[in-house]
C-alpha cells in the first residue's frame, strides 16, 4: 500500500471542503431537494438564444482564434469592454490594469498567491464569502475578522483590529470586502463608509480588495444605482484592487471574470495565471465580448433585477408568514442572499440536519466567519429556484426548524434528570 | 506613490515570464512573422462545423446546468468519458480518481501545490516542458534535471541523482516526464523503459507526473501505437499520476483536460480545485463530452495524424534543403516539436535576435532546461503554420543563422586585434 499522506505539501494538507460546494454534493446526489444553499443564477434567465446564436456566429471558422490558446491576459478587445464597463461605475482604467480570470474565484486565488505569504494577515469582513477565505488560507495567511454594522464594516474595529495586529508585529496586507450586497449578508456599504475606507487604505499603506459581482443586481425598490459606487472609483492612490464578473449578469458556465490591480500587481497577476491555467476559454471570452458589444449585457440586466427583486419579495412575505419573528433578518436590498439568524440558541447545523431530510438545504452561517463565531446564522439563497418552490423551500425550513426545536427540547428535558 | 514591492509574497516576487508566452507576445504584436514558437494546433483543422452544430444543440434553454456552475470535479458523464478514453490506452481508472482541469497546465499547477512544500525537490527531463518548469517554482520547489537518451530518461542518472539528493537530506517527492513526443524534444520513451519506471517509482517510494497530451498524434510512418502504451497502464502500485487533455485533439480554446491520480491524492486535487476556480467551464465541458459521445474525437483524430506528419516531411524536407548540416535534429515521430542543436559555437538565442528581424520566430531551448543549460537549442514547432509558411519560415530561419554566424566572426574578428 503506497502511503500518499508523506507526499502531500503543507499546503495540501491543510486544504477543506468549502461549506458551499459540500451543499452542492448533496444537492448533485438528490435532485427533489430545494436548495436555498449555492448562489446560482437562474437558469430560465440565461439569455439563451441570444448566447445560440452568437455562438454559431463565433464557431464559423473564419476566426481560428475562437477556440486557439490566447494571451494570459485575456482577449484585447474583451478587456478593452471591462474598462469600458469600470467606466460606467466610476472607475477610470486602463488595459495595462486589468486581467481577464476564470470566474472571480481565479482573481481571488492569484491574489492570494502574489500578495499572501504564510502568517501574513488578510482583513476580512465578519462574515465574509468563504471562497475568499479558501483562497487565503489555500497559501497560509492568517485571516482576521472585522465587525460588520448594519451599513457595512466597521470602520473603528478596523482601525483598532489593524493597530493591534501591527503592535503584534503582524505584516497585514489587505483588506477584502464586498461592498455590494454582500455575500452572504446582503449588506450595502454607506456611500460615506466607502470614501472613509480609502482614505484608511491610504493613511495605513495597505491594499483593499473589492470583490463586486452583485453590483448590477441592485432592487430598483430600495435601492439607488449611486449607492453601489464602487470603493475604486474614489481610489486616487492605486490601493484598491477590484475584481468583478460576468457570472451573474450573463452565466457562470462561461467562468468570465476580471481584475483591475494597479499596473505593477496586473503583471504579477498575469504571470500567476500563466502557471494556472495559460489563458481563460477562447469561446467563452468571445461570447461574452459578443454579448457585451452588441449591447445583450446592458439591455438584459434589467430584466435580472426584476427578476430577482420579485423572488426576494416571495422569499420574504414566505418567512413572515411561515417562519414570523422564528428568525432574525432584514430584507435584502440586492444581490442573491438572505442573511438570517435563528432564536432561542438553536443552531444553524441542527437545523441543516432535520432540513436536508425535510428536503431543504441552505448554508450555515458559521463558514463565513473565520473567528469561528456565527452559529446560529443561516444563508438563505434565494436566486434559482422557482417562485413555487421558494414558498414550499420556506414551509420546509419552518417545519425543520420546529424539528431542530423539538429536538433541542427533549434533549433540555432528557439532560435535566442526569445533573 | 504607493510602494507595491512591499505587498508581493515571495513568490510573487519570484514570478518570471514563460519563454513561450513571451513569444506569444512578440507574435501578436507583428501578424506578418511566422512563428514556430508556440505549440498551437492548426486552427484550420479544428471540426468546426461539428463544434457549431454541437453548441447550438446545447444552448437551447433545455437543460439550464449548461451554463451553470457545476461540480469542481467536472461533469460527471465527461469524467466517465475520460476513464473509458483510458481504458483504450491501457489504463483502468475509476471516476473517483479524475478531476476535471482547466487545461493540462491546471492539473500541473494543482499537482505543485498539493505536493511540493518550498524545498521540495521535484525530478525533471532535461530538457523539459516550461510550463510544468513554471508551475512547480511557483511553489518554491527545487527542480533538478535527470539527462535523456534518444529513447527518453536516462535510468542510471535518474537513479544516481535520487540517491545523492537523498543522501544530502532533500525530500524528492516525484519525477515529471512527458512520455510521448515529449516537449520539446519530441522523444519517446522506449516501452522496456516505461515499465523499469514503475518499477523505480516503487523501489524508491516516489511518485511519477506523467503528463500525456500528444500521444494520439503520433506519425504512423514510423511509430506504432503500441509505443505510446501510457507508464500509468503498468501501475499496480497507484505510483503514476497521468494528466492528458483536449486541448491537443479538439482545440485548445474550450481548457478541458483532466488528470488521473490516486483517489486520495484526487481528493485533495479537488480541494485545491475549488479554490483555483470553482470548476471548469461548463459549456466548454459539455462541448468536449459530445464530441467524444458522438465518435467525433474517434473519427477526428486519424485526420490530425496525417496533418501533423505531412507538416513534419515538409519542415524536414526544407531543413535538409536549407540548413543541410548546419544544425543536429532527428525527424519527430509524432507530436507538435522539432528540437534541433545549432552548430559551431552559435547559441540560440543570438539566433533569435536576427530571427525576429528575418520575421520568424522560436522558443530558445535553454528555457527548457532546468539547470540553465543548453544555450545550442531550439525548439521548432510545425503544428500551427501552412506548408508554404513552413517553408518560408526555415528559409528566414536559415538567413537568420547566417546573420548571426557573421556577426559572431566580426565579434571574433574585432577581438583579435583587441588582445
Amino acid at each position: 500500500m503506497t502511503n500518499y499522506d508523506q507526499f502531500f505539501s503543507r499546503a495540501g494538507v491543510a486544504m477543506r471542503e468549502s461549506a458551499i460546494r459540500q451543499m452542492g454534493t448533496v444537492l448533485a446526489q438528490a435532485k427533489d431537494i430545494i436548495s436555498f444553499a449555492p448562489g446560482y443564477p437562474a437558469e430560465d434567465q440565461f439569455p439563451w438564444q441570444a448566447l445560440r446564436e452568437i455562438a454559431a456566429s463565433l464557431l464559423t471558422g473564419a476566426d481560428g482564434a475562437v477556440l486557439q490558446y490566447g494571451p494570459t491576459r485575456g482577449y484585447a478587445p474583451l478587456v478593452s469592454a471591462t474598462v469600458d464597463l469600470m467606466r460606467t461605475r466610476g472607475i477610470s482604467s486602463r488595459p495595462e490594469q486589468v486581467v481577464i480570470t476564470t470566474g472571480s474565484q481565479q482573481g481571488l486565488d492569484l491574489l492570494g498567491r502574489v500578495l499572501l505569504d504564510p502568517g501574513d494577515v488578510a482583513l476580512m469582513e465578519l462574515p465574509s464569502y468563504v471562497g475568499a477565505i479558501a483562497a487565503f488560507r489555500n497559501v497560509g495567511a492568517s485571516l482576521v475578522g472585522v465587525r460588520q454594522d448594519s451599513d457595512g464594516i466597521d470602520l473603528d474595529h478596523l482601525d483598532h483590529t489593524t493597530a493591534r495586529l501591527r503592535a503584534e508585529g503582524k505584516r497585514v496586507k489587505f483588506l477584502y470586502l464586498v461592498p455590494n450586497f454582500q455575500n452572504p449578508t446582503g449588506l450595502l456599504i454607506g456611500l460615506e463608509k466607502r470614501r472613509l475606507l480609502v482614505e484608511w487604505a491610504e493613511r495605513q499603506d495597505l491594499l483593499i480588495v473589492e470583490d463586486d459581482p452583485y453590483r448590477d443586481l441592485y432592487f430598483p425598490d430600495v435601492t439607488r444605482e449611486e449607492e453601489t459606487r464602487p470603493i475604486a472609483a474614489d481610489d486616487d492612490h492605486g490601493r484598491v484592487v477590484y475584481l468583478s464578473s460576468f457570472s451573474k449578469t450573463l452565466a457562470p458556465g462561461f467562468r468570465v471574470a476580471w481584475v483591475h490591480a494597479p499596473e505593477a500587481l496586473a503583471g504579477k497577476l498575469e504571470l500567476a495565471k500563466q502557471s494556472e491555467d495559460l489563458c481563460t476559454g477562447a469561446l467563452d471570452q468571445r461570447v461574452v465580448y459578443e454579448a457585451c458589444r452588441r449591447g445583450l449585457l446592458t439591455s438584459h440586466v434589467p430584466h435580472l433585477r426584476a427578476h430577482y427583486q420579485h423572488k426576494r419579495d416571495v422569499m420574504s412575505a414566505a418567512i413572515h408568514r411561515m417562519l414570523g419573528d422564528r428568525i432574525r433578518w432584514s430584507p435584502p436590498r440586492g444581490g442573491f442572499f438572505l442573511w438570517a439568524a435563528l432564536d432561542g440558541g438553536l443552531s444553524a447545523r441542527s437545523v441543516l440536519r432535520f432540513a436536508q431530510g425535510r428536503g431543504v438545504i441552505f448554508v450555515v452561517g458559521s463558514a463565513f466567519f473565520v473567528d469561528g463565531s456565527g452559529p446560529e446564522y443561516l444563508r438563505l439563497s434565494f436566486s434559482a429556484p422557482s417562485p413555487d418552490r421558494i414558498e414550499d423551500g420556506v414551509r420546509r425550513l419552518a417545519e425543520a426548524i420546529d424539528d431542530a426545536t423539538e429536538a433541542a427540547r427533549g434533549a433540555e428535558d432528557t439532560a435535566v434528570p442526569a445533573r
